[in-house]
């Protein structure tokens, strides 16, 4: 009986995850790299109360492959000490972003009362014509920029006042509305998530962090919220482009979140089933491997093996399941209910063993 | 908004609260010393998986006041290579307990089928006497050596095979019966909790551990699983008398469990409050810290104050609370949701703040 | 053998010292509370990292008792974006201050090449009547506000750079130099160390942090420098007077540097002697406690004990000493070896333990 | 200059480097599996701790591939309670070894005085043959056997008492002797290592483990000392046969020790040179990235590139070199201090980065 109690132990020791390498963050996915970026940050230069340059040792540290800042165009409250400088956080970081290998994307939010609420705009090239007083216009000239926009934390003064309205149906027309963040911070939208899957919006999850970050080692549980982007190179020209075509996912809490084209991949690149170790009469042994940062949790939806795993997050686990009677191989079907490709629904999945 | 995230972070940075000293457990109450005791553990010479001085060093690290080492009798799966020899545990860890000083109390866990299920017996001269087929008697010789005799995780197999029956009320009327288990390992048992109240018998709390236990620091939810005798003084015979006497407390989880008349106190002992030591119009700031070993949680029954506080383990926060129109002092009526005076119910516990 | 093994992990576990309280640091002092104070920062102002708020909720996070900002007059190399104002730092950090209950000095940094080199000026009025040419006049004006003056890590640039000169007789001689840093961040300067001792000048250490303070855990090695203030009260008065009469001492990586005088109480206070728990033949055996977060190391001067001993931070050990021939009571004489009273030279401590 | 100060605590913090996998320990050679192995461990069936299965739970925990149980023949301090039976421990861990896919070795230590000391044989098949008056004899029938036979912790009393005799010689010419510990827990152990360069004997390291394993998780510095077998297959049988083909290294606290033929591929394996991803001037910056459980310590010999490099573990560094005149590359040459080849002695190493 008392085994389980160190078990738990051992969880709790192998759950402290924090990147070391930025290939640890997530597999890269056939076609295309796993990019871990956070297109939501803020700085001095409005709210936030960093250095531009800390974002980017904040970055290197977490091995982020990129990030955005995007500080506020009409929300500056230190601007009575720092005056407005909207092209500014990106120059002042630009420099050691290069030396550290960091991404760094020239971007803002666009705030205004909600609705119509905030949005990011990515890749600009001049933030300055952007501070104009009729929101329309700022998102035409974004989107005359060639920016991607997307809708931030739509819900973050209740889902009524960030309901999907006619402005957004009219950004949506004129295509100057790229996507949604599903994931804000310590929120997900689960609206946000079901739009996006509707209207083949791209999904997204940052951290729209303000303070410095913290350096305490991320756990499954307790992270930066990030878009994992899968894109052909590692460059700002590779990110947009998949940010275009919608292939992202969300690394949110202990779940991931995005299409099942993406996630399925993903999956597979994270979990692996070793050959059977051991048979005793018609039960074999095995072991699942997970190399993700998150704890992958399944459900049985089959008949065969335990009716619920969670492999920790990189760790392993040693699991037995029932030969069906005179057969060699056993079929295991699953749901991971922590990868999520829609509200409340987990990827299909599946496995066989084999005896030996 | 981001704040909360930072806030976050912190709180689980100082939630690692391994004793550093017996007296880290848990403060001492007016007039009695708090003992941090273990009375429920296991050997190699049952079905523990160490030596029996392994506990010794065990309980010295984690700086525990006293265990029992309780080896079955009538379970000894080891025994075709180690001989059954009921008092040996005892006498092996001996010597190494009083250079560590660690109190030891020799104890056995009579072992039947469920029901009448396990009952653990405490503070024994010679456990071969306790080595004979009938139930009713073991318990008599216990009881002849002066045991103090608890009923242990009575449920394991289910409410209803560990339901109170006639055997029962038998030892009980017999003055046989001194106690239960409210809280074994990882379970925590809320009939044993009710049964303690109504038919005061003792409240006990153990590990019941077999594994080596881990060495991994304390944190507010995972923990050994340990009873709060209050004790004359530190020692085998004041254990004993505040047993009988039923002053004891249960630390399970992040959870106190005992009588109010106790709690109260040991609440008083790990919470103060500070002087407010600001105050802005109305509101006053003041300090709220918690020297124990779990979070205080509390709920708001009152007017004034947050509607929830969480203290976090041996730290303090910072609240604020409004004063009533043209008072210098408000008061706070709380309920400590996790000091459970009762099965699902709180400690009611009263501050006041004064303006200065 | 392997015994030994095991304990150096229970050290490391319990190395983890974070102040959970602004009292756990060290034990106040007969007379005086013992306050922690960095009186050494920088933000976005001068050439630090942050905005002047987030000292303050790094200085509340790390139960700081007071913190001095100090940005610097002739150095900025924000300005282009953040225009000079040497009095906003301690004006944007106020209100946050009071609040969460740190008390929070106004200073600066006067920042010349080597030499003269950098010296802080703490309790200062108007930081704008120090920014004038010769270095002498911006001295003279922070005496005129009646500030405390100390020399920054004078060694910083090389012993020789960093010499006692003329220039620095001429301030000590008009009473204008009051103290010195003997730590400064990661360094820690002997040369310092002795000229306050011989010319009873204040004893300093802070961490000159510029960066985000880290959020990890302290540990007994790794932990911000700070300037142990043995005040009447904890207020910016009693801070004042107690720098300007010497009462200081510094805790710098896992050592404590001060005056005998100061330290002599504070080792009484971390330390504690039990009463020996067993005797084994001539053989005591008793626990010796250390509340600090620093590991006491003892080495042996007398002729009982052991040649060394080292007491973790906040945790205890059990040490064995013989009984002289006939003797009832043992006398144990120890250099404590990281309470520094001058360089390399370690407080002499004596215990006595009895028979019982 | 504080920027220094932060990057101390993300060391800290990336260097909890607990094996999630097996194969996370350190990476294959090529033609070879990287096992790791202990291969002498003790339970309560001599002077152990513990059950024998509990060391089979600690090496799945610790992800070990291979231990033996090598309990004392000689040395049987708990033999009155538990009567020696020398082929049990291996009996009784069997089934548990393979469910949980730990490679279990039969073994024994023989436990003479020293000298001639102590001696672990792997891979027996009846120990009870070895338990005999005459060391010779056990020594005989242990290589009768089969068996694999090192000399354990040779300088354990001393380097005179562990100096290499006569004995040794006829064990070592009639090819009974085969290994030695190079590292045995705590300690290192250069003679031993000289040796094994010199006589062609198989270097070992090993734990020597009495009591429970610690569940800390490791560090680069804390961890089980480990024999390092590079083997065709995961094995039993692979593992004999790299034993006796000398293919082997040691990991102990920072350090691997072993021939340069497999430290070459070895190191090869844990530390990788990406492409310059900057040029500024003639200076490129790029990471070296290192998958090792150790920190690579690089010490320059060449002209070009940082004196000393230091990659932490599972972790990476940016580094900057100057390109030297007119070159598209530059060139770095550096010994790894801590990949030992010989005492003292670490291996070179060569890189190249090109402008890109």
């Amino acid at each position: 009986m008392k085994r389980i109690q160190l078990l738990v132990f051992i969880v709790l020791t192998l759950a402290t995850v924090t990147p070391a390498f930025a290939q640890d963050y997530f597999p890269d996915i056939p076609g295309y790299k796993t990019l871990a970026c956070d297109l939501h940050t803020h700085t001095v230069f409005s709210d936030g109360m960093v250095w531009p340059t800390v974002r980017i040792d904040e970055a290197r540290r977490e091995r982020l492959d990129a990030i955005a800042i995007s500080d506020h165009i009409e929300y500056q409250p230190h601007k009575a000490d720092l005056p407005t400088n909207h092209n500014r956080p990106y120059e002042v970081a630009k420099q050691l972003a290069v030396e550290k290998n960091v991404l760094l994307i020239k971007a803002t939010e666009i705030t205004r009362d909600t609705p119509p609420g905030h949005y990011n705009a990515l890749f600009l090239e001049d933030i300055d014509l952007l501070d104009t007083p009729k929101f329309m216009d700022v998102i035409e000239e974004a989107n005359k920029q060639n920016a991607f926009v997307f809708w931030n934390h739509h819900a973050w003064k209740g889902e009524d006042r960030g309901k999907w309205s006619d402005l957004q149906t009219t950004l949506y027309e004129k295509k100057w509305l790229h996507g949604m963040e599903v994931a804000n911070g310590g929120s997900y939208y689960p609206s946000a998530h079901k739009w996006c899957l509707e209207k083949n919006l791209t999904m997204l999850g940052n951290s729209d962090i303000h303070a410095p970050a913290s350096d305490d080692p991320y756990t499954a549980e307790k992270h930066r919220s990030v878009t994992l982007v899968f894109a052909k190179e590692r460059t700002v020209e590779s990110i947009t482009e998949a940010l275009r075509a919608g292939r992202t996912a969300v690394w949110f809490e202990n779940q991931v979140i995005g299409r099942q084209q993406y996630l399925k991949p993903l999956f597979d690149g994270c979990v692996t089933v070793a050959k059977a170790h051991y048979q005793k009469n018609s039960t074999l042994f095995f072991e699942l491997t997970n190399k993700a940062l998150i704890d992958v949790q399944l459900e049985r939806t089959g008949k065969s093996g335990p009716s619920e795993i969670t492999i920790p997050a990189r760790s392993s686990v040693i699991v037995t399941a029932k030969l069906p009677n005179g057969k060699k191989t056993v079929n295991l079907s699953y749901r991971a209910s922590n990868f999520l490709i829609a509200p409340e629904k987990g990827l299909p999945v599946e496995f066989s063993v084999t005896s030996h």
